[in-house]
């Protein structure tokens, strides 16, 4: 690519660094760039400075945030007696996104996973437990990957929590909606019958 | 997307401004960038603003270039007796990337088209035919677009260079390389059966 100047090699380097981004791709995101109205340019470069400087981790429940409290703590109309145990944001931004969930998140930051020296001091286990107030929580809703990982962590927690008064509760595993029976690997097929309920 | 704290939003909606890049893509871009060590950051930001602070056009071809001069141009193993027009900055890159042409370029930056306007004066003819010096440049190859415009504009700048010494030359179309012939359409057809040659 040496035919352009190097400030357009060099946006297209830092460009192609991100994920799912190639050279192609860059090249045509720095020419985009290029040719966008100096605003445009100005905003996304001072949008990427600011996210690095404001993105903080919520006080309470370990969520991305760029205040104290996130936005779904500090929400009066959030169940604060409702707490959904997920890995990370993206899970919890899922849950989020489904609109099925009113009350609050506690974000583990990860899995327990022995085999890479995970255990429960790296994740944010022992900040869950302080949470869980049989005073003030009702229930704990266990959303950690379906994956061994996930497994385990959510084992690990019901373990150390089943003695309290709190319900604790792990979301369902089985079909997706609107799937194809004949495409459902076999371990979601075994959950599926397993967990498979009356009317 | 509501469940992200405000610098994300913003950076999600700046990035996904981009060509090719939908909510989703921004999404997932941002939270790489979240994560990313600072240095990452911060160099993608200074880069897209030095590159809309840098780059300016040749003053001798036009290409894009962050000197008075573009490299090309300045280049001393380019043979300055050759001048490849071309519409804009990408045919040119697409040329250099095939290593097919040691000469200098020319970029118009756009093409002939009445219909939407566009006339001799709104593009860099005038330009060209002030480095048509017979007495330096000894070919012009016409490396405008294959479409009507394209093919407009080649015509117009070879009606108005004929007399003079120069060769006017036009990039070839046909067959692409390795095609099957059955997916070619019509016009190529036609072009590579006019175009022929013998051994």
């Amino acid at each position: 690519m040496k035919y352009y100047p190097d400030p357009i090699l060099k946006l297209i380097n830092s460009l192609s660094k991100l994920p799912g981004i190639g050279k192609k791709t860059a090249e045509r995101l720095a020419l985009h760039i290029l040719h966008a109205p100096n605003h445009e340019a100005v905003t996304l470069a001072a949008d990427i400075i600011e996210l690095k400087n404001s993105i903080r981790l919520c006080t309470v429940c370990f969520a991305l945030s760029d205040k104290d409290k996130c936005r779904i703590c500090s929400d009066p109309l959030r169940d604060k007696s409702l707490i959904c145990v997920v890995e990370n944001p993206t899970d919890m931004a899922a849950i989020e996104k489904s609109n099925a969930f009113s009350g609050t998140y506690h974000i583990l930051g990860g899995a327990l996973s022995p085999i890479d020296g995970i255990g429960p001091d790296d994740i944010r286990i022992k900040e869950l437990f302080k949470r869980a107030d049989p005073e003030k929580i009702k229930e704990i809703i266990l959303a950690t990957k379906t994956n061994v990982e996930g497994e385990a962590t959510a084992s690990y927690i019901l373990e150390k929590l089943k003695k309290t008064k709190i319900r604790i509760t792990r979301i369902a595993s089985g079909i997706p909606m609107g799937s194809d029976l004949q495409y459902i690997d076999q371990l979601t097929m075994q959950k599926a019958m397993e967990k498979r309920y009356g009317f």
